[in-house]
C-alpha cells in the first residue's frame, strides 16, 4: 500500500521544483516563436495510436472500448489538427508539455511514465519548416540550461533509396532499419550478406551507420539514386539555413538515425550530451501521419525529455528565502507581516505555532531557510 | 479513430493558453507562501486508494498488479509523506498542479479527466494550520482573477456530536451524512423520523443543511454536546485568525458541508461563485488520513478545479504580437530578426515561405496578429 507502480516515479520537492522551472521556461520559449499550446486527453482509443510497438502501450477498458495511456504526443496531435484545427490557417504551430506512457526495461532516465515538452509545425513541406523545428529544439535545450550538446541529422530517404535502388522487398527493407537503428552491425552485416548483391551495393548498404560527420562528402558518393541523393540535398539546405539562426555548429550529420517511430519519412534527428548514454530530444519529418486521419498535410516536429534534460543538468543547492516566527500572543502580528511581505514578492513561510526564538533557529536551519524574522 | 473517450477533452489554444496561464500564477504563488511541489505518477495500486466510492475508480490491470488512474491528490500526498517524507522537519508544506480522474456523468465543467491544483500541510493540528489553509484557498482563487466567490466553511464533527448525542448507529450516521452532503432534505426528514427520537433532538438534526450564514449564533443554540460545541469554537477561531489575513469576509458558515470524501475529521470547505452551480474548491482536515499509512500525522489541505475556474472567468481575446513574411530570396534576413526579436522578449512568428505582401497582409489578419513585418 505504500509502494508505487513499475517503473512511475515520485519526485520530492528539489525534483519538483527543477520540472516546474523547466516546463516554465519552454511555455514562455514556445509561444515566444509563435507556436500554441494544447492540451489532449492522457487517455486515447487505441485504434487512434498506430506506428508503436504494440506490447510496449499501457492498454485498458474503459466504457466498453480499448483505451491506452498515450504513447506519444504527435499522433494525438495529428488527431487533433485532422478534426477540431482542420480548417485553421496552415501552417499550424503547436507545443505542448504532457505525460506519456511506455512500458519498458526501466533505467536511470527511463521510466514508463515519463514527461516530454514538444512542438509540432503542420501545413509546411519546406526545408524552412525543418529548419524552424530543429533551431527550436536547440533553443529549447539552450533556454533549460544545456550548454553542451550537439545534434545528430538524418534523413530516413536515404537509407531508403539505397535499398531501393537494389530491389530490396519491403520486409528486408524493416529488417535493415532495424538493426540500423539499433547500431547493430554484425545484425546488418549478415542481412545485407544473405541478399547476395553486387559487392559495392553491399558495401553502400553496410556504411549507413557509420556515416557519421561534419559533412556528406562520404554519403554523396555513395548515393547512387535520386532519392539518396535528394535527402542528402535536403540536409544541406537544412544546415544552411541553421546558420542563418546562429546554431550550425550543433549540427553532426549521421545518416544511421532512423528513430524508433514508423511515421518519419524525412529528415530525423536526435540531441546527446556528453552526461547521457541516450538522447534527450529527438524529431523529425511525417508527410503521412496526418494522411492517416484523412487529411493530406506535411508535418515536422520534435520532443524532448524533462527527465533527460533534469539528469543531465546539474542539479544546483537550493536555499527558501524566509521564515517569519513568533511568541506566544503575537500569531496576528505574524500573519500580518508575511501577508506584507509575499505582497512585495518575497517567499514567505509561517510558522504556525509559538515557538522560543531557540526552537524558530532550529527550524530555520532545519528546513534551510536564508533568513529568520522572530516577533516577541 | 478520430473520436477521444467518454469525458476527456482536448484543449484547443486559447484554452490551452488559459490553463497555462492559470498553472503558472498558481506555481509563482504556492511557494511564495513556502508551500514546495511535488510530483505523483498518474497511476497508483488500487489498495492505496481508499474511502472512494469504487464505481468511479478507472482501474486497470499492470504489470500483473491492480492498479487506478489516481482520482484524487491528498491520498497520494499522504502516501509520499508517510514513506519518503517521513523523516522530514514538520509541519511540510507542499503543493501540486495535477490531472485527476473519475468516471462520472459528464456536464460542463464536469469531465471524467480534469485538472486541479492543491496545498496540503502536514503535520499541525492547530487552528492556525486550518486559518492558513483557507487563506491559501481564497488567495489562489484571487489570484487567477476571480473576484465574486465565497467560502462556505463547516465542520463534520457538529453534525456527528449531534448524532452521538443520539445514539445513532455507524450504518445509519452514514445515511444521515449522505443526505445532507446531497442537501436532500426529504431523505433526511425520512431517515430522522424513522428514529423517533425526541422532538427537538429530531429537529436538530433536520436543521443542519439549513445552518448557513455569517454567524453561529443558531448552531450554538443547537449544539447540545461537546463535539459539536468544540466544533463551533473551532470556526469561530479560524474565522478570527482569517481576519488578520483580511479574508474573513469571504467566509459564510454552512454545517450542511460535509464533502464527499471520507476522510475529513474537522473543518472543511467549499469555494461557489455566482457563475457555476458547483464548488470551484474545496478541502479541509483530515487527521487520520496518514494514521491508514502508519503516520500519526493532522494535516489539512485544499483542492481548486483549474477547468472550473476556467468557466468561471470570462475568457477574454486575445491576439498573437508579430509576424514577420519576406519576399522571396529574403529567409536568411527574416531568420535573424526574429531571432533578434525574439531575444529581446517578443512574441515572433516566422512565415516560412516567401510571398507577396498582400498574401503576407491576409495571414496577418486571419492568424489574429497584431502587427506584420514584411522583408522585400
Amino acid at each position: 500500500m505504500k509502494a508505487i507502480p513499475y517503473g512511475t516515479r515520485d519526485f520530492l520537492p528539489r525534483d519538483a521544483e527543477l520540472k516546474i522551472e523547466i516546463e516554465s521556461k519552454l511555455a514562455r520559449l514556445f509561444p515566444s516563436w509563435g507556436y500554441d499550446p494544447i492540451v489532449t486527453p492522457t487517455i486515447e482509443f487505441t485504434e487512434t495510436l498506430k506506428d508503436v510497438d504494440d506490447s510496449r502501450i499501457m492498454k485498458f477498458c474503459y466504457n466498453n472500448r480499448d483505451v491506452a495511456l498515450r504513447y506519444e504526443m504527435t499522433t494525438p496531435i495529428a488527431r487533433l489538427v485532422a478534426t477540431r484545427l482542420k480548417d485553421s490557417p496552415m501552417p499550424l504551430k503547436l507545443f505542448y508539455l504532457a505525460n506519456v506512457f511506455r512500458y519498458e526495461q526501466t533505467q536511470a532516465g527511463r521510466q514508463c511514465e515519463f514527461y516530454q515538452a514538444g512542438a509540432e509545425l503542420m501545413g509546411q513541406g519546406s526545408v524552412a519548416a525543418d529548419a524552424e523545428i530543429l533551431a527550436l529544439a536547440i533553443k529549447s535545450l539552450e533556454s533549460v540550461g544545456l550548454e553542451d550538446f550537439s545534434i545528430c541529422l538524418g534523413q530516413v530517404e536515404f537509407a531508403r533509396g539505397l535499398m531501393e535502388q537494389n530491389r530490396i522487398e519491403s520486409k528486408i527493407q524493416r529488417a535493415i532499419e532495424r538493426s540500423i537503428e539499433r547500431h547493430d552491425l554484425v545484425a546488418l552485416e549478415s542481412i545485407v550478406d544473405s541478399l547476395h548483391l553486387e559487392k559495392s551495393a553491399a558495401g553502400a548498404l553496410k556504411e549507413i551507420p557509420l556515416l557519421h560527420g561534419k559533412n556528406l562528402d562520404r554519403a554523396y558518393e555513395i548515393a547512387g539514386n535520386d532519392k539518396s541523393r535528394r535527402a542528402l540535398d535536403d540536409l544541406s539546405e537544412i544546415r544552411k539555413l541553421l546558420e542563418s539562426y546562429g546554431a550550425a555548429d550543433r549540427i553532426v550529420f549521421d545518416l544511421g538515425i532512423i528513430r524508433d517511430f514508423g511515421y518519419y519519412t524525412g529528415m530525423v534527428f536526435e540531441a546527446y550530451t556528453p552526461e547521457l548514454g541516450m538522447s534527450i530530444a529527438g524529431g523529425g519529418r511525417y508527410d503521412r501521419l496526418l494522411f492517416d486521419f484523412g487529411m493530406a498535410c506535411p508535418a515536422t516536429g520534435f520532443a524532448l525529455g524533462i527527465d533527460r534534460v533534469m539528469l543531465a543538468l546539474k542539479n544546483s543547492d537550493r536555499q527558501k528565502d524566509l521564515l517569519i516566527s513568533f511568541a506566544s500572543g503575537k500569531i496576528s502580528e505574524a500573519i500580518e507581516l508575511a501577508t506584507r511581505l509575499r505582497s512585495e514578492g518575497k517567499n514567505v513561510e509561517l510558522s504556525l505555532t509559538a515557538q522560543t526564538r531557540d526552537a524558530a533557529e532550529r527550524s530555520r536551519s532545519k528546513k534551510n531557510f536564508r533568513e529568520l524574522i522572530y516577533l516577541e
